[in-house]
């Protein structure tokens, strides 16, 4: 028989496009749960729970539940914050003293790590506390997932992107390079691979953070591709790292968060250094470097059905998990096998999940380096959802001896 | 009755999400009319007419013509260049050579300019050509109109950005600083403030082209909304000046467009400078800056209902005007008085949109110089067209009796 008992639920790390989804969906199924009473949140993450900055989310309607859930961002608040040792112990006396035992924290690695470190607490201290993780990151960097939530519509606001930026580059031809989100792993970067639809469309070259960056080698490449169509655009990673495996973003911050990682986004340091260097060694003259930044994350209106769809399904399969089983754990998404594209959920250890965080498997990424397999394409594609179908003029040209 | 010759098509300058639904209403509007036979565009603007590389647009078909309306960026190609004297009377043997009667220029005012010194040079020869501009760009900056093709996609882009980057902001708190597009005119960077459903919702501070920018003082500003808040979203024009008027943005380029205009979007740097000065100059430690770049003009799937259909029409309506009155001109936007929304489409002389921009209204600029006005809302509003709506939870705090 399931434990009787109040619920916190907290959003951490980066926002996406349906992390609301899953905080809609575990607290809709939560009400639904006769051993759940009261349903709280916790304002920012971690930091809300140390100071005891708890909502009633029993007080929301189903209304501005279902307005919330499609909506981006952390409807709660967010943050980037590793508990210590000590806090880990004062949040256990913070669930123990509010009886609540059943404890859901959304978020990548870093949250999978901080949930891994309450549990461990309350299953030491005899005070038992279902802790469950549920997934969410648009680096799509979690370990035994075949994606994340977040992932497919940040990937699909990529996608879009490129497809517009690419005609904007044919139209006014010369280089452009665009700066992507994704620390270690390069699917979101891959995601730009979406946008082609015919053979001579961007992006041209794609640079990952699971193959070493050379800008002798960039600028040759971008080279041969502005020789061959005229024009040329290049998805880069923010995580791309030299041949030493250093960051090369990372040269241009100090700034680290909670959990040791370097700030690399929401600065354009990374495209102008490419820009600039690529200007230096070549003689291409027009080369302009955008970098999507948050907008990759928290732009309305794109959404991946799927995602969405997905990402409100963990939020209930980790209350019923939780209130089935107890204990601790995450919900993971495996991908059917067979043709049409379909997923299961299935229940994980959190250390499956925390510290360390996966890449792009080699066999996404093409021998060159700066390519992925039609292999990442068919992976990718359910995820993002249908794209806008673009015209192109068929541009028959006029012969010059009807002209003269 | 109207001369009877060929056509020829051209776009220019920045491509918009819309420019090729004005392509698209000029072509199928020119095929019923009996006066023009073949229907000629050139690939990127002038430089293409120079080299009399034309395709022949009566062999699109209506399907294929649709598609690229509905689609981002110049389908013909486009070019930032200035006619030398030389090449105006080039250009002029061109048009006569293939029979040209009618030629239409889409684009904006450094277009309206090119169009009105070709305009100049037939005139003079004796060989009549039909000359109109047509209008487009996202900068709203053309004198005579009401708005411009391209401005309102182009703004329901900005909104729609900051309303997701405004949440998560909100939801990690800190600084944002959102640099937005728009040379001389802040009406795009003004277009943000329809992001805000809520009083606290930002931008919080809106920084235009219209009003000098002082570091100092932009400092201040952020630290009374942060005060205030507990985090600030600025949206900043690329076109920013000191108080000297000097554009802070061209500090950082060298590289300047046919018409003498500095290169300011294509880098982050702007927004990396405002970064990093707030940081030197307050105790604020989370700022982060996003130059949205060429994603507001070219993103696919984000346009503005109004912004399609007045594009379309402004193609058309510069053909029946060429048939009719021959001559040259431009087509002009101008909105009806009245509650409801509506325009009419005017033709007027080249000279009055060519070369000089219009700036924003002062009516449009709060006291402060750091906020539109209601006025200003007023009139963006229809352009952009509705927005979605957000969700926002209710929020109740749990009380700490309760809780203890």
């Amino acid at each position: 028989m399931a434990m009787s008992g109040n619920m916190l639920i907290v959003q951490s790390g980066g926002p996406t496009a349906v992390i609301n989804q899953s905080l809609a969906g575990a607290v809709l199924e939560a009400r639904k749960q006769p051993a759940i009473r009261a349903i709280y949140g916790a304002a920012h993450g971690l930091k809300g729970v140390l100071e005891e900055r708890f909502i009633d989310l029993r007080r929301e309607t189903k209304a501005t539940l279902e307005a919330v859930a499609a909506t981006p961002a952390a409807a709660l608040g967010s943050a980037r914050k590793k508990p210590t040792p000590e806090e880990c112990v004062r949040v256990f006396d913070i669930l123990k003293r509010h009886a609540i035992r059943y404890f859901f924290y959304i978020g990548g690695n870093d949250s999978a790590e901080s949930a891994h470190l309450i549990a461990e607490n309350a299953g030491r201290a005899g005070y038992p506390v279902a802790c469950w993780h549920i997934p969410k990151t648009i680096d799509n960097d979690l370990r035994e997932n075949d994606h994340t939530p977040g992932f497919g519509s940040a990937a699909r606001f990529v996608a879009l992107a490129l497809m517009g930026d690419t005609l904007d580059c044919r139209a006014l031809p010369g280089v452009k390079i665009d700066v992507i989100m994704g620390r270690h792993a390069g699917f979101l970067t891959a995601a730009s691979a979406l946008a082609r639809t015919r053979p001579d469309d961007g992006p041209h070259l794609i640079y990952l953070p699971e193959r070493p960056f050379s800008l002798a080698r960039f600028a040759a490449d971008v080279e041969a591709v502005v020789a061959r169509h005229g024009f040329c655009v290049a998805a880069v990673s923010e995580g791309i790292v030299d041949e030493a495996g250093e960051s090369i973003a990372a040269r241009f911050t100090t700034e680290v968060d909670g959990h040791g990682n370097a700030q690399l986004s929401g600065t354009g340091a990374l495209g102008d250094l490419l820009a600039r260097e690529l200007k230096a060694r070549t003689a291409i003259t027009r080369v302009r470097a955008d970098t999507f930044g948050y907008l990759q994350r928290s732009f309305p209106a794109v959404v991946s059905p799927a995602d969405a769809r997905e990402a409100r399904r963990v939020g209930i399969e980790a209350v019923r998990l939780a209130v089935k089983k107890g204990g601790s754990g995450t919900v993971v998404i495996r991908r059917k096998p067979g043709r049409a594209y379909g997923v299961v959920y299935q229940p994980r250890p959190l250390a499956a999940v925390a510290k360390e965080t996966r890449r792009m498997p080699d066999a996404f990424i093409a021998e060159s380096g700066c390519e992925v397999t039609p292999a990442c394409l068919a992976y990718l594609r359910p995820l993002v959802g249908p794209l806008p179908r673009l015209g192109r003029l068929k541009g028959v040209p006029v012969k010059q001896e009807t002209l003269a």
